[in-house]
């Protein structure tokens, strides 16, 4: 599938390089390419820049987040929660109609520091506020819940014994989803409902960011036993 | 040990019997004793009055907030989160001075109708409040993200294989709730850290609900794979 990963960042990064490992033809969108491919340092969390990574995934291709999504058939945005709608709009609402958008982003909020707030929650989500702004395409939120590392390689843990939520107002966008999570190894796709069901898995950020601290890692999920 | 349980229903009666079954002395507590014993009809969730309860349960006895209280080594706190402070105002802050408080109550805003909101959430927790409005109490918020039946028999469903969590500032009051949640049968029991860390399991409620939803079982839980 010819696939957009919009975000260049550790999510974009772990997304990108799975679909292309599938076989799957990828672009990665940012805003402004020469500042992408010029930055040589780490980032704050110790990722390396876009630009050697880059190296190591040549099949990759790294465009304008319009040029990314204009060829793509799917777009998966890995932006930043405070930057998702923003980072779309540049993509532009045209070169995302009638396309299943996978929204992994999450609306934390660092401005007051460790932990951090979300800001949306409860009564309205991110992936309700990025299917508002983008009515005609299909938002499917998934992934948000777990590290990049297991979010496409999930057989790392406990071999893969563990679950991932799809929400969307789509039916098929929903089943595109889950069998793309399928293919990267997750083997209890939940479907919580409908696009508000996003409320959920947004709120799961507290807890998760909790245990990481009292696990001392991220390399943990949920798995919903029934 | 003697167990003062604040709240006659469904969350009351299963953390009353279990701890009856497992050999405490408990005395549950109700706002108006002859109200209590007067209702006849099961309540809105379909849950038996706590007459009819009661008669099942002769071991364990009913008393006003402050009576069961007062009497009482620990308290569970097992109200709607909407009453929760109020009932425990009623216990009276005295009775509950040096004790640990098991606070298994959710802030569910159900004005608006299903699912609820959460009225209090994010920057702040009704865990934090209650240690707030009792500073002399040991407040350690727990059980409030699985259903009742599973609070306390967690057995019954995957042999157990299963988590829960701990918040709380007191590492001996987290010890004593650790061994209790021990003696129900789980074997997964984690601490998240100071009461803050109840944000994290309060804002579980939604994706529950939701899940409740999408399994149509409330007969699940988290494990937290790792």
């Amino acid at each position: 599938m010819k696939i957009a990963v919009i975000g260049t960042g550790m999510v974009g990064q772990a997304l990108a390089g799975r679909l292309a490992e599938l076989g799957h033809n990828v672009t990665v969108g940012t805003r402004d390419i020469a500042v992408t491919m010029a930055r040589t340092t780490p980032d704050g969390m110790g990722n390396p820049p876009y630009s050697a990574w880059a190296q190591a995934h040549p099949t990759v291709k790294l465009a304008t987040f319009a040029d990314a999504a204009a060829g793509a058939e799917l777009i998966v945005n890995a932006t930043p929660g405070n930057v998702a709608i923003a980072g779309l709009q540049a993509a532009g609402a045209d070169n995302l109609t009638g396309k299943v958008i996978i929204d992994i982003s999450n609306p934390l909020d660092f401005s007051q520091g460790f932990p951090p707030s979300l800001f949306v929650k409860d009564t309205d989500s991110l992936g309700e506020q990025i299917q508002a702004a983008f009515p005609q395409a299909k938002v499917v939120k998934s992934l948000n819940t777990l590290a990049a590392a297991l979010m496409v390689n999930p057989t790392l843990l406990a071999g893969g014994d563990h679950s991932v939520f799809v929400s969307g107002n789509d039916p098929d966008a929903k089943k595109t989803v889950t069998a793309l999570l399928e293919s990267f190894g997750h083997t209890d796709v939940i479907d919580l409902g409908d696009i508000t069901t996003a409320r959920g898995t947004e709120m799961l950020l507290p807890i998760w960011l909790r245990l990481m601290g009292a696990l001392n890692s991220g390399m943990f999920n949920f798995k919903i036993v029934r």
